[in-house]
């Protein structure tokens, strides 16, 4: 890290979203930042149970939030400041934005031991399909293929 | 399946939402439907250019507008049909979301085999965080800690 002082800075103002969340009853223990070329580009703590949406996380929202101050689906030249680990749902979404670092404090371990299941669904992802606890089906590809090949072939696309 | 007619009818409206979806150029390939005891609760197709949301996948975008429609952020007892397997971050979403049976279509590979993701991010989260292309840091645990305290003692809490 070239500059400890910010990366610090950074990491305490999510402590300080998830510390919030918790002494304000809003939600689950857990606080990102948002930050490009050293600026602060939005922040949110956990709002799952308080917005009726699982995937209300704070990453996903923070980058929800951030894609809407910057105006894209692009979050390319960004880093993540998130008070913990993201679940694989938040780190898909963090590759997806295409964000470039992600700086963590807590880990999936911590996040269990508090009752979450963070590192349940990482062990299910581990597994092959057929055996995780839920179940999966496939059916009809040959009929969803169309779609692909409409996208295939499109000229108005726009890739991401 | 118990009901093959009931399963392909919804699978059907997934997948017709996937292809309005290229025909009307308004995001990627892909359609999702949520059903509750045999009911349609909610469906969408991908929103992510269309609405500067990289989170915005089929999947996602449905279990946002069913925990709207049934207004909990809990969907025991639905399931879900989505014109292709879900990627890593609406996999978790649907886990965190407790849908309880995943119906798909096409596949990662296939989903690859026309540009997407969603088989790249799989492999990256296969690999240990250290080996994976994306930098991730650990800092300041002991600081965020904090909250994780405060949530285990917290009477106020609703655990999610």
């Amino acid at each position: 890290m070239e500059n400890n002082t910010r990366h610090e800075e950074f990491m305490r103002m999510a402590i300080a979203l998830s510390v919030q969340n918790v002494t304000e009853s809003i939600g689950g223990p857990f606080g990102a930042i948002i930050v490009k070329d050293g600026e602060f580009v939005a922040g949110s703590a956990n709002k799952v149970t308080s917005s009726n949406d699982p995937t209300a996380h704070a990453e996903v929202s923070a980058i929800r939030l951030a894609c809407k101050e910057l105006n894209t689906f692009d979050l390319s030249g960004c880093v993540v400041y998130t008070s913990c680990e993201p679940c694989p749902m938040c780190l898909g979404a963090i590759y997806w934005a295409r964000i470039e670092t992600i700086y963590y404090a807590n880990t999936k371990v911590d996040a269990e031991n508090i009752g979450f299941s963070d590192k349940f669904i990482y062990d299910e992802l581990d597994k092959p399909m057929e055996k995780r606890t839920l179940p999966v089906v496939q059916m009809m590809r040959d009929e969803a293929m169309e779609a692909f090949k409409l996208w295939g072939n499109s000229a108005m696309r726009i890739d991401y």
